[in-house]
């Protein structure tokens, strides 16, 4: 699912409308750029390290991304 | 600013609340997670390779971040 080089998009498919959270790793989003049209997120697995494309225009996706980035931080001093 | 390993925060700091977008490879979200108890963001420079921690904390951070993420496809498959 994910081809490798710089100058395409990473993912040639639509990629996932859902994810696992539990065992999410990581979520890597890449701007759209002269090598690729849209922007492309994707997810690493904890356990496994296996990369998955989650599909940019996904409503359960933009929702779980825009929620993972308004958790409140528990350090006071990233308030 | 960042440190190695997998069992503590990524970034030490508390991460830049601004970024040049148009030099902006990639951006890595990390779920807080039992090795950090915060949310995670790490941006790589596309011209230099160079990994900077972001403020999630930050409102521009997030505003950049939910505006990527809405962005609109400019593939229709995509949709």
């Amino acid at each position: 699912q994910l081809t490798s080089g710089q100058r395409r998009c990473s993912c040639t498919e639509k990629g996932s409308n859902f994810i696992q959270q539990k065992d999410l790793g990581k979520i890597e989003v890449i701007p759209k750029s002269s090598s690729c049209d849209h922007v492309e997120i994707i997810a690493t697995m904890k356990s496994t390290g296996e990369q998955r494309c989650l599909n940019p225009n996904s409503k359960w996706v933009k929702k779980m991304m825009t929620a993972l980035i308004n958790k409140r931080s528990s350090q006071s001093t990233h308030r």
